[in-house]
């Protein structure tokens, strides 16, 4: 039977979602607690990776298994035994054809930045900051708005991630601002490599002056890495949620 | 003459503000920073102490210094030397009869506590759980209303303090609900050891249904800690401000 799971995770501590050779990554703390748990080799399939020190809010990952131990006691059994920065938030039976990946619809991420002179050290694992005394939320709103629909967001992306298209649909991407706080939310078919922090990175160069407020169309109809902001960094960055189609879940059993 | 700083600090790596013989102290990196930017040993007087793990939104402490360094760059330069879990966000010129902890008039503490079954590794730092699906908040905020005036509130304190007076005064003290989050603010003359922590503990005991509605009367009309709820963890304690008279401040220099 196939076990679709959520997972949260502080992603400080681990060098992403992906097991690595020489690092500790939360697959592998996953893979080897439910192991254990279940007395059998679990192998997990992600909807995809997070990178080093991105957190999630709601990863989802399957794994067949064909023992006894009960569906509905699996994520208080694992809590258990995983360390604090890692929770199984909900084990539900999915049919043998779901995938986590590939029956994805649909991924949100949430990027939290702050926008101050001075670092605050209790925003500082949570958030990525903006170095000035304030910004332009209203030019940053308007070039958000240009990220939505079906573009080629090749000028978002890290190079290197050798997938075939680089055309993604976004649905929705919003900001919210709350005193300092300046939070972009999006949801999109998928993202590539680094999409979401480079969107954040460019979005708060606009906001700070640094790049024209047209530099979102920019980016999008040159396909120039360079004109689009920095990379920011990952602890601002959140996978939210993982949406599929109803019709691949059997979630009876919880 | 006299420097008064505000502090913020990310408490998880330190054993509190005051200087310890075995353990690092927030206290301690500061002055040790300080002394080294300013050329001079500094030493800190605060508002109070914060106990090891508890944060600082507004952390106050002065001190003497009689050197030539521009009091409006003292903050950026010792920024720059400090570990990013500490920050100081002002340093303003006081008279010299002003004092950190004896001139303090009220303070604010905020703790933070969120309710579910399941740890939420992203609020594992900053928030206190309380472990249950949900708690009767209306209870909660009764409950708060009792703690407002001038109390003996040595049921609400642990013991070793050796302090005079157990009476303060609590001018305001709130909860506010969001999702899960529940929030209390409070404001008084003074407070007592852990005294916030086991209000906190005390009220999310009254919401689980764990202690009567009545509990906070009962615990200042009896003194007993035992009849109070447990002292909840420093992670969701912060001191957020210390509010002083105008009259004591001299603050054209920044």
């Amino acid at each position: 039977m196939r076990i679709l799971l959520t997972v949260e995770y502080f992603g400080k501590n681990y060098a992403g979602w992906q097991r690595q050779k020489n690092a500790t990554s939360v697959q592998q703390v996953l893979e080897e607690k439910l192991s254990l748990i279940l007395q059998s080799p679990i192998v997990l399939s992600a909807s995809g990776r997070t990178d080093s020190g991105v957190h999630a809010l709601g990863q989802k990952a399957h794994f067949d298994y064909e023992g006894n131990f009960p569906v509905g006691k699996m994520a208080f059994a694992v809590n258990t035994t995983l360390p604090e920065d890692i929770r199984v938030l909900s084990a539900i039976k999915v049919s043998d054809d779901f995938h986590a990946q590939y029956s994805a619809k649909r991924k949100t991420y949430v990027y939290k930045m702050y926008v101050s002179r001075t670092l605050h050290p209790l925003k500082n694992y949570h958030f990525a900051r903006i170095p000035y005394d304030k910004v332009d939320f209203e030019k940053m709103e308007r070039a958000c708005e240009d990220l939505i629909g079906t573009h080629d967001f090749s000028g978002f992306s890290s190079t290197g991630s050798g997938i075939k298209t680089t055309v993604r649909t976004i649905y929705s991407a919003t900001l919210r601002k709350d005193g300092e706080d300046i939070t972009l939310e999006i949801t999109g078919n998928g993202f590539l490599y680094n999409m979401v922090r480079i969107i954040a990175g460019t979005l708060a160069y606009i906001g700070a002056g640094l790049l024209p407020e047209d530099s979102v169309k920019t980016v999008l109809d040159t396909k120039n890495r360079k004109l689009a902001g920095k990379t920011f960094p990952p602890q601002g960055l959140y996978l939210k949620e993982v949406f599929y189609e109803d019709e691949n879940m059997v979630s009876e059993e919880r």
